[in-house]
């Protein structure tokens, strides 16, 4: 019995999110079917990020222990046999036994696409959001320069407990151009529910001036409520976990 | 009454190819059912490229007559209005009376998005061909720089109709790196059912030395037949329609 690693890409368009849950297709469930038909029978996946409904993955991370007899190499081959057309195993290891994948994160990234145009495009509208009139990049790329430090994120997003903890350390944010849309990355130790969506929803009202950089960099420095909403999830991917390579 | 010209993106994942048929979504029934609920009855769109079953357009053209009495640019925001997240209107102009986009075209520009991994993407399998091993992109930029003049291209597809003419004239056709894969361009006059995806998948072929250059070029000077096979129609898009300017 081995604890593995794996790396997971999902295309979230399909599923209700990443969590087995008693109603809805989820990326959990798949992968744990997948997993039982190779003979697992083990009741548990550990996963590193929560991505809400609709949201995609580049890098997500799983963890589970697991009998399997032959080489590592050909568990990912396996599983992939296994898994429907919209998720995929990436990569695989053998972890530490304690291994955890959320606990043991040391950071995510997350990206998020926008292109800018009058009309609907539907070779992008599955992996980004469709913003017109076109967004000032100078003052999105100030916006994100105000986000990197440890900040009260209370006006981004609600802790995955009720009543738990605000602060996070965002550790990058940066807004370039991207084949002929804009991306936005951001990295942080850990996110707040919605985070990432809210980050984009704010930042494009000042794109758009439709909100002040004051106004943003009151919600930063001092968590001042900001207008509600948020950038639809199709934008949004987990692009990869961060984790200390230990000796 | 004016003829209307519009170009046309679509998702061809979800359609039996462009063309109206008793059986099965396609984008021509699409885009006729959008016009009938803005009161058009005429029966006849055209189109100009032939798109197979699951292939994409950026830009393919298609025109109709219609007795609009709105502003020309508010057509095209109806038509999306009514059509479905797959297929998008992108532009909209009076055409002159007689215009055919097919036989008043003087190129097609088609595009073909490969990428080279050991396993699955589900971000990218939509409208990427994924290949493995790693193909050697020397090789295919020399096979491709095989394909432009005036060739019979038999040995590449078949004629719309059985017996007719298989001479068409490559104005170009190039490899390059396109993010984390390889993209295809080639533009001809005219092309043959097929004919793209035979090309991608022979230079692929070659891409792997399982073909010599040396047959490939017996293909386009001599039209030799080579050995069959299609490469995937999700990795293909129509990307432009040429047409000369008239005075």
């Amino acid at each position: 019995m081995a604890r593995y690693q794996i790396i997971l890409a999902y295309d979230g368009t399909d599923f209700q999110g990443y969590q087995r849950q008693a109603k809805g297709r989820t990326v959990q469930g798949e992968l744990e079917a997948a997993l039982g038909r190779l003979g697992w029978s083990d009741r548990i996946t550990v996963f590193a990020g929560r991505t809400d409904c609709g949201v995609h993955a580049q890098g997500q991370v799983a963890a589970f222990d697991f009998e399997w007899l032959h080489p590592v190499e050909e568990l990912g081959r396996a599983l992939n046999a296994h898994l429907p057309a919209d998720v995929a195993v990436r990569s695989v290891c053998v972890a530490a036994p304690d291994f955890h994948p959320r606990f043991d994160a040391k950071g995510r990234t997350y990206q998020y696409q926008i292109y800018c145009e009058p009309d609907r495009d539907p070779l992008r509208d599955r992996y980004a959001w469709r913003v017109w009139p076109e967004l000032n990049l100078a003052l999105l790329q100030q916006a994100a320069r105000l986000l990197p430090g440890t900040h009260d994120f209370a006006a981004f997003g609600t802790p995955p407990r009720p009543g738990g903890r605000t602060v996070r350390e965002v550790l990058s944010a940066a807004w370039e151009p991207h084949s002929g849309g804009l991306l936005f990355e951001v990295s942080a130790n850990a996110f707040l529910y919605h985070m990432v969506r809210r980050m984009v929803y704010l930042q494009v009202l000042i794109g758009r001036n439709q909100l002040e950089l004051e106004s943003f960099t009151q919600a930063v420095q001092e968590a001042r409520p900001q207008p509600p909403g948020l950038a639809p999830a199709h934008g949004l991917a987990l692009k990869e976990v961060l984790y200390v390579v230990k000796d």
